[in-house]
């Protein structure tokens, strides 16, 4: 036979057992702290019509589209530059749908199409995205976003529940040593306005938004580089490299930003949305409070904030923010707007490097071994008596396979428990439960559910 | 604010939350299943390359394609008709992958690529596909499947463990009145060619397809239509319509087919697989052998069933068979395989046309009223402490709505418990919990997490 071709596409995987296992794990303990705090799973077509995204990505988020072709275009049309008879003038004659970017457009649309459901809206979704980015090493084409929103409420409640929830993920999941970071926009828009540098406003906000990468030193030559007056620079470094306590930064923020036009209103917040965050009782070391967090997305208009792990030193696991405007643009009216993406992708990434996934319990937990074709019926019926009990159970399916093969079978599946019903076995009414030759006891076959399962526990497996 | 677009593409669907817990429910069910019988997850990218899908899906299939445009095409390719100065002759020029149309043909690449697996190979996958198929009720152009698969071997021990679990996740699910029918390929040889039919071999099979539909008469017009002899044609049909228990059915097939290449293997494969499905106690009611299941796939080589309720008359809500020859297009060696669709999307319609659902638990269960600004704090750490005892709970996130408002939004939720933290309440370190004015229950701030428990309990909700 010709052998056809085997790969994936590029940027995007297959996942075997063990790894969509490790993945479902982590999926499912986010999965149950959003249903703990009462937010509800919605699901979004993967594609979206084109007209749906255009303009909500910016022009680089729409380079990165995956494009589908208009059902029916045939390759004669592609041959010449027509479609049915038409000349193709741009992307929307031959391509009307692309794979979702995000999860944040879709949940607007999604919004403004169920107008019916309570508001606020507490949703979480977890599905694949797409975005044809540049190859790259742990850069992926497809991969799985993780996000929880409000919709429908300008409260600082809903802020800081949103980062009880991402703080609460990342304990849970076992990391200790984060922080996460916490900025406000109307406090940049305060920094920008005191300094007189509205007309810098974009140049500041870049700037600023790299300092942890290049330092204060970088910042400096990259607001010398985009001609932002000296005097200025200045006091834009002097600002952001406030140091203190929450308090004392907002303290010192709410006399530089006094007579601003954000900058009070961004205070006042900042200091409600740590108020509640600590009644929630989020752990303070798990919070800063950062002026110089940006986060690049266009849409962010209130508190913004992102998680990053210290120790070990892993970077940002997720992010999130205030977008009170993005839903407008679908449902003609504002609709306030706050959520985050906990980073799953990257938080798999991470838990396998430094081993924080326990020994993965599931799978098959006992395989039935069939000794030879006129005991087959007796080792089928045992498996259904486990199978029937709970216990997932497997025997052999191939035909004629000597113990020692099968025992291979389950050692590479690592299943942890052999069921043998040989002649002996049968003619006493018992079972041999083993996990090797030195591990083996024989049990009577009526009560085998309950001794496997004593078995497995005794193995850490029940 | 200008409103966009306001539509998912034709023929693909939201979820909004009660649609997905019903959703999840069905598949969580079922995947309980496949995992009692040892079958592990995995997933496959939701895109295929272009060349992997082409020649496995037959003609009719590859026009359901949805084909993504090759990163890069510009609209000055598509606009001349060339693609990066070379002229488009082929989709190939300009689309390099498409949307996946089954999850048969990404499991087959999949292994073909995993060599170091265990063998068998037992997987399961749900994930959606994509068909361009023409608009239609009821009919979708993305949609779940839910395949269970075993490759690697060729005993019946697998075709029937196969058929075994589809009867279980039925009879789990609640349908009781319905037939897992089965047939097999090698019958339909044995006939063909004990009739002398092997020239008009596809007209005999696509005839006896239809049996289900039009009747007797339909395939005797059928066969006429197809210049298929009178004589043959009448042999054909007598042999099909053959009834009688399994046991009688095969013992006829055994003497009609007996000089026939295919026919007596056919013979023996069912009668073992019958005979296997009995050991591993599948209800007899629940099976039945059908000389006239032919199933349009190319593919399939040995067993072929369908799972047809019958009370409700609803039709078929599952498909499979054997199929020998697939995987080998891939590995370049044959690897017989073993499996089926579970058809979850029919399932879950035909579940809510006739009410099999559940009351579904899940959700919030306990909505924490915000009496006044100054009882804020005591409310979010009620809701703390309810969610540290895993309780699903909110805390009104909106400014300033008054007890009515939170009632309703716990109304409208389906929230079936609310805590009100009054000022009596704070005073007398109490908390009230309701579910209308009618039942409500003053109890210890200190209980609040086993009295809200033993409360749900109560109403069913626990």
């Amino acid at each position: 036979m010709a052998k056809a071709q085997l790969r994936t596409p590029p940027g995007m995987r297959d996942f075997a057992p063990a790894e969509k296992r490790r993945r479902e794990w982590v999926i499912n303990r986010i999965r149950k702290i959003f249903e703990r705090y009462g937010y509800d799973p919605i699901e979004t077509p993967s594609v979206e019509l084109f007209e749906t995204l255009q303009g909500k990505l910016g022009e680089e988020g729409e380079q990165l589209l995956f494009k589908i072709l208009r059902r029916g275009t045939s390759i004669d049309d592609l041959r010449t530059g027509k479609a049915s008879s038409v000349t193709v003038e741009s992307f929307a004659d031959v391509v009307d749908s692309a794979l979702r970017f995000d999860l944040t457009v879709p949940f607007a649309r999604f919004l403004a199409m169920h107008s019916d459901l309570p508001r606020p809206f507490k949703r979480y979704q977890i599905q694949p995205v797409w975005r044809a980015e540049r190859q790259q090493r742990g850069r992926y084409r497809e991969f799985y976003q993780c996000d929880v929103d409000v919709a429908g409420t300008d409260s600082m409640m809903a802020d800081a529940e949103i980062i009880a929830i991402v703080v609460e993920c990342l304990r849970d999941l076992g990391f200790t040593e984060f922080q996460t970071i916490i900025g406000h926009r109307k406090l940049l828009d305060g920094l920008v306005e005191v300094v007189g540098g509205q007309e810098f406003a974009t140049d500041i906000c870049t700037a600023i938004d790299k300092f942890d990468k290049i330092g204060r030193d970088g910042v400096e030559e990259e607001l010398r580089r985009r001609e932002v007056p000296a005097e200025m620079a200045a006091r834009v470094l002097e600002t952001i490299t406030t140091e203190g306590t929450t308090e004392e930064i907002l303290d010192f923020a709410e006399r530089a930003f006094e007579n601003t036009q954000n900058g009070p209103c961004g205070v006042a917040e900042t200091r409600e949305l740590f108020g509640i965050l600590a009644a929630l009782g989020v752990p303070k070391e798990n919070l800063r409070l950062d002026l110089r967090l940006v986060r690049g997305l266009d849409y962010y208009t209130g508190p913004v904030f992102e998680s990053v792990v210290t120790t070990p030193a892993i970077g940002s696991l997720s992010g999130g923010g205030r977008y009170d405007n993005l839903i407008g643009k679908f449902t003609g009216q504002p609709v306030p707007a706050v959520g985050t993406s906990v980073g799953v992708e990257r938080i798999i990434e991470v838990m396998k490097e430094f081993e924080m996934f326990p020994d993965m319990v599931g799978g098959t937990q006992v395989l039935v071994t069939v000794f030879a074709p006129e005991s087959r019926e007796a080792s089928i019926q045992l498996a259904s008596t486990l199978r029937a009990a709970g216990i997932a159970c497997e025997i052999d399916l191939r035909r004629k396979k000597g113990l020692k093969q099968q025992i291979t079978y389950a050692s590479n599946k690592g299943i942890p428990l052999i069921a043998v019903l040989g002649p002996d076995e049968i003619a006493e009414g018992t079972v041999t439960l083993r996990t090797g030759p030195k591990d083996q006891r024989q049990v009577p076959l009526a009560e085998a559910a309950a001794q496997v399962q004593r078995f497995l526990e005794e193995l850490g497996r029940g």
